[in-house]
């Protein structure tokens, strides 16, 4: 950590394990932060390792993971959830005494698990979760702002010193990010509403259109506009980190997928009965809800169906000239 | 419909009926491609009636369906799909000989079954669907180019005359949309599963979160970024519009909702049982859905995930003061 009072750092030398779409920002967010003095990569795919190089995303980009941290005050673990235990296990020998060792993992209690037991005497384990991402993944997708405004929750273990908290709190305030903490047990049950339970339906209904007799794939793709396309959406996301999300989650996300299939059969029922005012009472509820979350910073008001900016530009006609004559 | 070969119209006098988010672009966009006459406008609010004088959407605003459609030779009925047969039969003896009678609604079957019996003599009427909307409602809503490169699904009835089928089309190509045509009950299952299915699941999803007992509200807006918000996103359309679609295509959507069902249950076994392989196997695939989409233009690549100017700016710290001195 930062020796010199008043030198603006947080970490002297940042080392970034695992150099996808969230690694990648990570490096490009501090150096454009400037709370970080050095920044070492190291990604376990050589082609990966290539193109980290050639983007410029870090000083130093190391050629083994032991060589990468060593050194390091701080280390965050950017690879999938279900990678995470071998790589901590992989650098645990390597790590300087005194060093803060974090993560971005989207599962907290099996990421502590997982750790913990590597974890050397003097090195702070510090688990971080950035709520942030978009569809794309590998290093090219990186992008320094992908965290601004976006929550950082940690869910530091009893035994994390109270300066590193702090200071993986000031690294991710300065990359723009808002940071709450809560019990790795909570943070799994709320991201399993938020963010899993979400994905595995999206997953699930690209997959149930790609299949189906009656309407073929080119009709679910041209008339996507529907609604459809939004789904699509979330599903076109890594799919080596969400399988680890429900391999590594898997109690909070079946209690929550109960529960929505418990309301969705109240659902298919009112369907089924012509129930009319049941219907216009649940979708006016969940209209409140969006205007919240609007309202709260975490998303633009901007009618995105529209897709204002997305479509060919059309010549208007005004020739008209295949239309009937009376 | 137009008298003067090269005047470049397709209809004379169009009447718009319903001025919320789709009749509103309708009659924006007529105006824009220049291929309408004079433009009519009718909505049951009276203070919608005054919106649209305000906002200057018609040539004409009239106090009543009965004046609004006569004379006209196109009369679009942009209403919920539950307000159209009595839509139909309150203008049907104003409707002027030789007409052409068209809508919008999202389900096809039940408004034939609908309009069909009010339909006078000499008068066609030409369902029609475009593919396009936006989470937002209301005449301040429409925009001209909601319809650009978007699929508009004809489904003439085998009584439409041909010339009547070809000046809708020439109306919806001049709006910038491309047009389709098929039957009403393929129509029916094709939006089942591309928007009426994803919007009751949106709807249900948003509606559990909100009623659990171990997560709060606050949390759950919190934390939205992480796939949630997208789906309030569609689960904040309108209420009558969404409650008259479930109620009007129910046979289409139980049964696409009786597949979606069956895949989750499948899904769920690969979670509980943490069959990795089935999990990546599926999550791959979606993931070349998404690709096409894309490809044929129905949706932007852009990585909406980040809403880059969705955000608060946010300062770039340098400082990183409150970090740990070591």
């Amino acid at each position: 950590m930062a020796d010199a009072p008043g030198s603006g750092r947080v970490f002297e030398r940042l080392c970034v394990v695992g150099l996808g779409l969230i690694g990648a920002s990570v490096a490009l967010a501090a150096r454009r932060g400037g709370g970080v003095g050095t920044i070492v990569a190291y990604d376990a795919s050589a082609a990966v390792r290539a193109r980290v190089v050639e983007l410029g995303l870090a000083d130093i980009v190391a050629d083994t993971a032991a060589e990468a941290v060593a050194g390091c005050d701080h280390v965050v673990l950017c690879v999938p959830v279900g990678a995470i235990g071998a790589v901590a296990a992989e650098i645990a020998p390597h790590l300087a005494p005194g060093a803060v060792l974090s993560d971005v993992g989207s599962v907290k209690g099996a990421v502590v698990e997982a750790v913990t037991p590597h974890l050397p005497a003097g090195v702070a384990f510090v688990p971080a979760h950035p709520v942030a991402g978009t569809e794309f993944s590998g290093p090219d997708a990186g992008f320094a702002a992908l965290f601004e405004n976006r929550w950082c929750i940690l869910t530091p273990c009893e035994a994390s010193p109270e300066a590193a908290v702090a200071g993986v709190r000031a690294l991710w305030e300065g990359f723009g990010a808002r940071v709450d903490t809560m019990s790795p047990a909570h943070h799994d049950l709320v991201l399993a509403i938020t963010s899993h339970v979400p994905h595995l339906i999206a997953y699930n209904i690209v997959g149930t259109a790609a299949h189906l007799e009656t309407v073929t794939n080119s009709e679910v793709i041209k008339f996507s506009a529907g609604g459809f396309r939004d789904f699509t959406r979330i599903a076109a996301s890594d799919p080596t980190m969400w399988r680890d999300v429900f391999l590594n989650n898997r109690e909070a996300v079946l209690e929550m997928l109960g529960r929505f299939l418990e309301d969705l059969s109240a659902l298919q029922r009112m369907v089924r009965f012509g129930d009319g005012d049941g219907l216009f009472e649940l979708f006016t509820k969940t209209r409140a809800i969006r205007t919240s979350i609007v309202a709260v910073g975490q998303e633009t008001a901007a009618a995105d169906f529209g897709r204002r900016d997305a479509g060919q530009p059309v010549e208007a006609s005004s020739s008209g000239g295949t239309g009937p004559r009376s």
